[in-house]
């Protein structure tokens, strides 16, 4: 089945191994006009590179972007945009035991099940590896977001039972601590907490929680295309998340509707709500508050203690996993979870351009 | 956008407004040869009927379903199922208030704000009622899957405080007690506490827990067509789910790798796992075990103590919702959080039909 | 394979056989706003009705079409737009007969070949009266398209070796002929042509010319979404269609670039073209001159003359149709032809929204 | 919009510009297990590739193609295959005169018309270089369909007024003559037609036929996706074909039913036909005999005469057009209209393997 592509509008199509020549992605149906360079691009990649901490894999990366087409003159031209890194730092070697077993927790078992053999070199197809793709297509979106006045802010809320406090967030700290929590001293409480699973050969798990602010009320669609719908398809569709929520979430189901309704009122003219339980959407649409979600993030499975599994032979084996692993996937997966984030409302906004009559009048005024 | 289709290959749409002549929906892409009648569709609409408990609405709703295409001496022909049920118990009187108000909870403003207009009466498409095509559509899913021995339970596991105890689990209760959990103490406690609820004018949410039993290893995909993405998407387009896990979920999060890691296993010469910490998915496909799955459900926000809000005309006002509605949305969600399952399962069945050369040999063998 | 859908946008789903219970369509992606009631539907099922002249079958169907969805007070509301007309005709009787055979130029082999077997009476999916779906759905887009000054005129252009002369072009006649021929001195001749075919148990076949006015420049794609590539599909779809022709089409093949190539020029300040071979399509996308196309129809396949086949025993047999079949299908196809171009370009429309950040930024001005 | 991908199952996305950093495309939807490397591609390319005879441009493009994922130990993994083509003979400085006027049969004017602007480089996203992408991906197509026996045949049917004579067929000829003519004597005519064309500085257009040899009965489907109208999109899709038929296409429209239709009979215990009028689809499936179609494309807009335009401010213009042009197209369009018709037969043979319940439990027996 044709997987790789999301959205339907604005839509990307991602490709590529961990251990492949190189991975990419097009973005089709990027509106023309948008300014956008190299720069743009890198810039985001650069957050999702390993390597950068002493919490991260020390593998070397340098993920250098290549655009190879859709750009003309520093501008989108409304045809496809395909970007392409290369893998440089490949060594396929340290993956060959894999190759004959299955790890806990990974999708070597499920691929051989679903196509009958894998590339195994580091994961292939379902390597973190994959995400880059997401990322570069996630840059696209975000610049075109933010010609709307609309943008995002992705962090780490909590990793183990290390969570960040709100009053005490700090929008720079975001990318500045290797957490990429936005309060400094969780931070460093997480990192000593990342220390110790390392120590004792595990690893962790956290939430990734990221605001959308400026979302014009309208966006999204009633049914099956409920933007909160797409919102976790996106994210649930990132390796290794394991729940996702909406405003309130899985905390609204335990109170009374007295409590999670949010009152309308008037402000400057404008409707708008007096609290925000409902994380900016209303039956699929955006209300005009923030949009809030969180991506429930599992352990990394790589970890270096001994675990149980079975090896293709059909054999109950004991293994130790090798290789470079980070202890925690959670600080690299801000960056994906804001591109999908941004990719999904993308879409929404353009999807909705057909909605009402008046808006294509708007466009074919002749 | 056309937003009122889900599913890539069994797809269906669904159609209709709540006090508009019928609601319906077009199944299209089930395979021919399927044994299938009315019963099989009426069975599950009665599952989400109203007016049955004290707990639920007190409207009376016959939701006779007619199948009008797609069926022939008893089987699937393989063309599209089009499927309508009339609405008979219209009282649009009732709802002429709120065209002029936007009711806290609702997606009355974000219609306004998307479509620049709504048809007002009973919610219209953003109704409740909108999840009988849902259904119709879950039960030729559920029948479809049955055919390969995958079967679907599904059951309220907690409303407000309320959970159930799943060493009480018992069947039979999920369709006997009024709140549809498996534990009748438990429900009996859940009774108690909307009782409490419709007291004080409030309303309560809770959580629906599906399980999927008999899924081969090898459905789903490694991307943005993973199983659980699809099946996130497939829960949050419900109306009122605010969070959806997969197997531990939020709980993954806060565990270390080794304990989230579920080991393999030989069994009776086939790979098994000793636990199911993923819910029955790795890497986006499933793996040969149960799949566990959880949606979280708000309080229904229609309720009868006075709200503020705002009108049409920009005026803050107060308002105190009149007419029929549920306490508490979770016990007929139960039937249409199966039906999505049952429909996204069916589709990943469908679809995993080309993943190898070998299957199709299998198929065409000339 | 959900196979019953078409456009990305604008889209409409059918169902139903031609002796099921009924026949119907949904129209996802409509725009809100739009005026619309069932008599913009009927006024063009009228056109495609059976039984109005000798040259179509005896059979009185009276298509009576019901909108079950989607409008409220008069206007679309931006949800699905479901139709539906019930089948009052049906003497399954008539076809029980072929229910054991294959009629030659029919689908009832395919179908068998495909499915493993057919719901037989009156071809079923296969049907003509498929397209009642289609002519309601095209309706709606007729009705969109006019709100941007888009204008289609579909008719006969020739029946067996009758062909009108464009110089008598009366577009009047094309409702009152009985052949949809503009031209009433082609029309008698084709008549008389006509008349002769059913005297020898025969039939004959013909082509329907589109003509589309007032398209703006800029609808359409550049590659697989090709404004002609998505026409040729459209008309390619409805049964019986053998060629699809653009502008000057086969002819274009035969001439040099010198001549087949169409000149700019200024006009009124606006860039227009000296003449139109292309038929006001270049490169995928509409050059803002009329759009012309021609669909190249098959001789109706049910015949009264004895025709050669195999029984589903798998025996040669010898057959004679029965019934009550049009000698001719083209007459009745010109509204078929009509409502798929004007679906095609609906949903072009539509999908052109999204072209640039300017058309955006008109929507989206805050 | 996203109108660069084609296919439902398997899906083909191209990107790239004339003269641009390179041209590719993203297979999605491979089976895993197929045996592909890179000369199985390249075989393809070369067949597309100018300078190669005197009747086409003396372009020297190496058109080298470089396979980024989805192969692993010599055959498909299931994921994504990225293929890319660098652009090595780019003179920029010849095209920079048409960044100022539209070019009479070019998409220039409704380029800019949609986008606002265009990369003028050699046609942009509108030159014939997109097909590399199509060609790349139906070498994967053409490589997966012989695995079950389906075969396909494309040449030049005819070229002016130069048609090939059937009885000489020689399909050896198809890849020897510089006219892809599987006639010689037809080809030398060619030829020479071709060499008065160049010396009048005019150009000349013609007809590709391909005949899919194979395809097993039920392919295709009853409504939208009717095979013929995919086969239909899927040729219109490609830059210059101005008409497609389908088995005796315009012919069938001339003709009697007595005529047209093709009588079924058995043959060796199988159903068969005795002649195939229809082109080997009824009712929008195949019918087991060949399929058979034409394209129709026109005569290379790009002609030395000179012409009358408009440019970019408006102004009346004469023009004559410099650079390196093909006199005709038709010979390095039949690689492309086999590979189209590859990649949409290699679709509906992967949508097919849901069609009945049948085939489902071959694949699923457990």
């Amino acid at each position: 089945m044709a997987g790789s592509s999301f959205g339907n509008i604005f839509r990307l199509t991602t490709w590529g191994e961990s251990h492949g020549e190189a991975l990419g992605v097009v973005v089709d149906g990027c509106p023309a006009g948008l300014t956008l360079d190299v720069s743009d691009i890198q810039a985001y990649l650069n957050r999702r590179k390993p390597g950068q901490t002493k919490i991260s894999t020390p593998r070397k990366e340098s993920d250098a972007v290549e655009i190879l087409s859709g750009i003309f003159e520093g501008r989108t031209t409304g045809t496809p945009i395909s970007m392409l890194v290369r893998n440089t730092s490949q060594h396929s070697a340290d993956y060959s035991e894999i190759a004959n077993y299955y790890r806990p927790g990974h999708a070597d078992y499920t691929f051989d099940a679903k196509y009958g053999f894998r590339d195994y070199r580091g994961g292939g197809r379902s390597s973190g590896r994959e995400t880059i793709g997401r990322v570069a297509a996630g840059a696209v979106a975000a610049k075109l977001l933010r010609e709307f006045g609309i943008e995002l802010i992705a962090y780490t809320k909590s990793i183990g039972p290390v969570v960040i406090d709100m009053n005490k967030f700090d929008r720079q700290a975001i990318t500045e601590t290797p957490t990429c929590m936005p309060d400094t001293s969780a931070s460093v409480r997480a990192e000593s907490y990342l220390a110790d699973c390392m120590r004792s050969y595990d690893s962790a798990g956290g939430v990734v929680e990221c605001i959308i602010k400026g979302v014009p009320a309208g966006l999204g669609d009633p049914v099956f295309e409920k933007l909160d719908a797409n919102l976790s398809k996106a994210l649930m569709s990132i390796g290794a998340v394991k729940a996702v929520e909406i405003g309130d979430g899985i905390d609204a189901a335990a109170h009374h509707g007295s409590e999670n309704n949010d009152s309308f009122c008037m402000e400057n003219g404008k409707v708008t709500k007096t609290s925000n339980h409902a994380g900016g959407i209303l039956g699929g649409i955006s209300d005009g508050s923030d949009i809030i979600l969180r991506a429930h993030i599992k352990p990394t499975p790589s970890i270096f203690s001994s675990q149980k599994t079975v090896n293709k032979q059909g054999e109950d084996i004991e293994i130790s996993i090798k290789g470079r692993h980070d202890p925690v996937i959670v600080p690299r997966a801000v960056v994906v979870v804001e591109s999908m984030a941004a990719i999904t409302l993308a879409d929404a906004l353009l999807s909705n351009a057909g909605a009402k009559l008046e808006y294509l009048k708007k466009i074919y005024d002749r």
